[in-house]
């Protein structure tokens, strides 16, 4: 069986307030996600459109306000990335954890277009008492815990692909995904990327908002914060798309697909496994990930199974930072940052 | 939270080919499943459109060769009522067993119209060697096991809310659904209602068709066939709404909302706990059930809860026939029938 895109794909409502829908990645061979399939994490209700332009403020010599023309007549630049919700997966955490129940589809992936972070934060000019920059949402203004709000260390700010982006797939942000402007931070769980971006702020402590000192962390431990850290670069990874798990097979030849990630390097290989990981072999990539380092990787094995019978198909990324997928996801009490192997349980008949 | 329709929803696609999405049952408010929120079921590619009406032959005094003009042109009786796979929730079977992985969405409702099959047989005359009577799709001809094709007893297919239907919520029937005729068996599980009718054969000994003698039973055993029992009547059962299982909660008021249905007299009561079952409160039917004795009852009960921690609600159902829904579903091989207590794990803050 080929995946194929004879039939109509949709988001599937994860909750309904506010709006949290996953895309139906394992269907989805674009290699960018089209725009009405990308998922949908909202942490409030859609915020009224922000028609102040963007402010760069703080410690800085020069504080800025811009308006979205302004901003999108300056040298753009263009990064493809994969976006991936902390809890992606998080259903698969055992034990369970408690929080919104994403499925695999908490992950999406798009050509984003905007202005360097760091031109914006050197024409501001920082002061050298600078330590973090903070990243104003419009969603959540006057609620509890609001508005959105997460900071960066200096260093990822200046990195060159991190954008203030107004444009996804070569099309205006649309307001589900933060128009007009909105962060974009290649290679961190997508909490980092702030949708309707209104204000950037050079501060001198670290920031001390919810969403940065209480949610998106590991906690290890159920019952004690102990032990708590941050979350930030997206673990190596990936995913079976085809077959699926606990689907039933004829004998003979099947390709096995899916797809890989990391936030470290890129993808080195891929390995799978269908007796359980005493054997593993390579997997082909299809797309050579140094050309897009932020992208997800397709990979494919081809299985040739005579033999009727129960297996379950692994699979395994390492990236060139040597990382390597673990048999079993840390457990963490938020379910954060899945990426246990990827596995896919099926009967050959 | 209330439940709404504010956000747009969708159809799941759970397998590509054949076409097989769920519904997004859970958020759905309307009492008929809207047409483009149906859940479908597939067994093979949609078969080409039949133009040559419906035979009715067989051991039959008169066989019949009716166009859907002359079907449509005779009195029409209009029935609402659920249709339920007999493999929804297969994924929440322990030990998880293989085959099409439903979640909770391979259910909908609606409103069916059509003539009532004792009417055709009627008019056809049965003859007194008569057992069962086939009903034959052309979906899967020149396929393995197909086209599909099933037959019911002579007493299920006499009862006047057995239906060649020909129109859905008022619509006539689309090309997924099985236009232009299919089979409505109410009270049933969805296998027996044949989609794409072309033919319904009369015949003396009992059918030996794939999806009446192999497919489509209970096998209570991984490795042997001892035993084996047919799908036939939906069992008694229902589903949490609201709540979402594993979601996080504020103490206070919340309204626990659900469905419950059965293909054997009517619903009586639901009843929740929220202490695994130690007590079970009564819950609010909305609609009184035996207006449409084959639709599913709307349920509610208002939870108040103080004390922060973690809690299971389950949903019981008992129908007017007796029957309760059990705490653990019957397992069988291929998955069918699943009707376990309904439950959402949740925490409370």
């Amino acid at each position: 069986m080929k995946l194929s895109r004879q039939q109509p794909l949709f988001r599937e409502t994860i909750t309904i307030q506010p709006e949290n829908q996953s895309s139906p990645v394992r269907w989805i061979t674009d290699w960018k996600t089209p725009d009405d399939l990308w998922y949908r994490r909202n942490h409030y209700p859609y915020p009224a459109p922000n028609l102040d332009g963007l402010q760069v403020v703080g410690v800085v010599q020069r504080p800025l306000t811009l308006s979205c023309e302004e901003i999108r007549s300056r040298p753009a630049k263009s990064v493809v990335a994969v976006m991936e919700c902390a809890g992606n997966r998080r259903t698969l955490f055992r034990p369970r954890v408690y929080g919104v129940p994403w499925n695999e589809g908490a992950i999406s992936q798009a050509e984003w277009t905007g202005v360097p972070l760091r031109d914006l934060l050197l024409e501001a000019g920082i002061c050298s008492t600078a330590r973090e920059v903070v990243f104003w949402g419009t969603d959540g203004e006057g609620e509890e815990n609001g508005p959105f709000a997460r900071s960066l260390p200096l260093g990822k700010s200046l990195h060159p692909d991190t954008l203030v982006a107004y444009a996804q797939n070569g099309q205006l942000l649309s307001p589900e995904h933060g128009a007009p402007l909105r962060l974009i931070v290649p290679g961190w769980y997508a909490m980092a990327s702030v949708k309707w971006l209104s204000r950037i702020e050079v501060i001198t402590e670290p920031f001390q908002g919810y969403y940065q000192k209480e949610d998106y962390h590991y906690y290890p431990f159920p019952d004690s914060d102990e032990g708590k850290r941050p979350v930030t670069v997206l673990r190596v990874n990936s995913l079976i798309r085809h077959p699926h798990d606990f689907s039933v097979l004829k004998t003979g030849h099947h390709r096995v697909e899916g797809l890989a990630w990391t936030g470290k390097g890129v993808i080195r290989r891929v390995e799978v496994s269908v007796d359980r990981g005493a054997h593993w072999y390579s997997a082909q990539l299809q797309q050579r990930p140094w050309h897009h380092p932020y992208a997800w990787v397709q990979w494919s094995w081809n299985w040739k199974t005579l033999q009727p019978g129960k297996y379950e198909i692994w699979s395994r990324a390492v990236d060139t930072a040597g990382r390597m997928q673990p048999l079993r996801a840390k457990w963490n009490r938020k379910g954060y940052g899945y990426n246990a192997v990827g596995r896919s349980r099926v009967q050959v008949e």
